[in-house]
């Protein structure tokens, strides 16, 4: 990377509330401590973690502006704009931030959404998202058990508080957290 | 059509357990109901019921061989059997028992899984479906209700079910399910 860990941390905390910071430093622990555990990069991890929510405190003009003007999926701009921090963060981490590994921006880009065939990196900031210690929402403590034995099986508690969540809401399912969901209990064999 | 009615309810009939048939009658008066309702065709409505889970007791190395050599979607063999009868339902209808009207050949393929662009004789048939008189699973009462009223809501009430029970079961979701429900919720404002 082109800057220090300390001045990214720095640069990524000035754009955000403090509660929102606190978050990242869960996600970050979260991270490495997974990370630690299944085997990942605890600085790579940890470095997609700080830059996770670099783009949540933009305005929305300005996440569509990039949506739109570096040709991300379109489908993107048809669905919950709670998306579109995750693929404009990983833009920023490269042009902004000078990060050039692809499993850090792609860690990034999917964090929200998750994918098929998703890399170790993927699964371990995806979940850490979820779990992080400030997390509080019905099944948070369900999805911590599992961690402790599956990085996958707690990932699809996760997706799957989500979906609950949107089906309870009537609101719209974003398809690729279905496909990354699908995969996932695939590979575990269901 | 090339039969009479009674006797493409005759040669349906003899295909499948009388508990099953007494769920095709259900859906059948479902479906005349629920198109004399919201303006659809109760005539061609109650055909597509008729014949809607005319291949559900096939072997599955049977429907199996079908989706194959007719070309069907691939990702349907990546996906629960129980998928299956109904594209190869709307391939019968056409082959063995001469329907050509597309509206009645697509309620039928569609009706399990549903899809983006529902027809009001998708919508009829795979409603009719999920709230027949026989049916009884937690929610139904409330897609009952709801039909009084919107057929996309009763609708996206019955997908909710679906998908509720296949995250309890930690099973794979069909994508095209979410698509239909995503569609209509995007139909009605959200």
């Amino acid at each position: 990377m082109n800057r220090s860990r300390e001045a990214i941390i720095e640069a990524v905390r000035s754009q955000m509330p403090a509660k929102r910071w606190d978050h990242t430093l869960g996600v970050m622990t979260t991270s490495v401590k997974l990370a630690e555990q299944y085997g990942g990069d605890p600085v790579r991890a940890e470095l997609a973690a700080i830059l996770h929510d670099v783009a949540k405190y933009w305005p929305i003009d300005r996440l569509e502006r990039v949506v739109r003007e570096q040709h991300m999926p379109a489908i993107l701009l048809e669905h919950d704009k709670q998306l579109w921090h995750a693929p404009v963060g990983a833009f920023v981490a490269e042009n902004d931030f000078g990060i050039t590994d692809p499993e850090v921006l792609d860690a990034i880009r999917y964090h929200t959404s998750g994918r098929e065939q998703m890399t170790l990196m993927d699964k371990i900031v995806c979940l850490a998202d979820y779990m992080e210690p400030g997390r509080d929402f019905p099944g948070v403590n369900n999805i911590r058990e599992l961690a402790k034995h599956s990085l996958e099986e707690a990932l699809i508690a996760g997706f799957d508080s989500t979906i609950e969540l949107l089906v309870s809401k009537k609101k719209r399912i974003y398809p690729l957290t279905i496909l990354a969901r699908n995969d996932l209990i695939q590979h575990l064999g269901g």
